[in-house]
């Protein structure tokens, strides 16, 4: 069985606001299946470089994505705005599972939830690293 | 418990090869974790328009997605050529389930796999509608 | 001789933050230079949208686009945030030449600057069709 | 005055064939503007790197993009095939003018064309650097 994520706004922090653009809508005129990834890897990555525990250019360790998954409930369409909420559902010992709500504009009920789980590697050597201590406290105020 | 999709050449029928960009490499060096859904999305519905099932600008009944998802085992880079493979897990009432293995150039093991699940509605109502025919004829030699 | 877009955001009005996304960066670590495009298709979009003079969905009145340039100067990087700047440079009898100022988070030169023309067309015949009275309105504050 | 890249087939050589995906068409149909620069930079990047002057991983040197422009001419949709001509129109000390001819299907006039300025610089330094011999040899054959 799959454990979805939840749903609410409630349910996730912190929140990433994400513009959407133009070509984010396909020919049906919505925000294409596949964009809504950009969004999570986007919400991960930003919280890890703010958090400073992620250093894209020079970093000994980089997160390398495993798994993804996205459940789609209601259509979002440029210009709308996404609200991008994040939660840790497992800290794992070298890798963690993220889950995100795609919100849009004010609503309170995700348009779409999904997971994203990253797996920490040694940069040079490309093999999985223990999460560092500064890592572990920078997402267990997540992982509520 | 999730079924996962298999992940060798023969498991798949039709391929569909797709051209990588400088784009789709993110800053490690490989394509990103996002655009492999753009493969998925692209080998699902050029098999359709091949097909003649779907009409993009004009038909009665078009393709939404509700689900995908992707596991990753090894990396792709531009200029790598993708394979894209597809089958039919489950061709539903109105709904279709379709699995994709991504082969990079001649390896036989897959890159990645994943599922991308499409409900077929009524362009103007939105409404989930019944699978053709025709549409059905189309898939069943990928359901086997 | 081509006249080059001005680079001072004071050149520019009105303007738009976009988010910036984690595979905007490309393998150099810095926004690809064709995403700067969908950051001006966003920008003039938008304004358009927000001022009631285009209605993707069902408009009778579209922008096709027929030339389209940009100068790079300094790089940008996610998690950068952009400040497009817009103005309008031509506004002739059925088509507008855009210029774009691109600013990198709270920089006063531009990162980056181009246009974008577009021909309106009548949606269903595909042919130019003369800017409205109210479009005119619309751009005027933006060509002084 | 700005000179335009020529339009016919055998205006260009070499040629690369890119796969259209579902994605690159947008709400109207037609493969979205800023789509056709991912088309730019990946035939003159390609072509780098099968003649072995590029490596984009470990080279000294990279291309920086400060130029790039589009004409477009006639649309083109999913699931057409992209056959992007290339040439060479200015070979520089350290830049490079690279004139692209985007064709559709088999069609022999371009449905766009548009430019591409690569200046090399050192990896490290970032600092323009003269195109050597090999790289030079590599261009040559295109800028006839």
């Amino acid at each position: 069985m799959t454990r979805l994520a939840p749903d609410r706004r409630a349910d996730y922090r912190p929140f990433l606001v994400i513009s959407t653009r133009w070509m984010d809508n396909d020919v049906y005129g919505h925000v294409n299946n596949v964009v809504y990834y950009s969004y999570f890897d986007t919400v991960v990555n930003q919280y890890l470089v703010e958090r400073g525990v992620l250093d894209i250019d020079h970093g000994a360790v980089i997160g390398l994505v495993v798994e993804t998954r996205c459940h789609y409930f209601r259509p979002i369409a440029f210009p709308d705005v996404v609200h991008a909420g994040l939660r840790v559902a497992r800290l794992g010992n070298s890798s963690v599972r993220y889950e995100i709500g795609i919100f849009r504009n004010d609503e309170m009920r995700a348009a779409a939830r999904g997971h994203f789980v990253h797996v920490y590697v040694d940069r040079a050597s490309n093999r999985p690293t223990p999460l560092s201590a500064q890592f572990r406290a920078a997402l267990e105020p997540l992982a509520g």
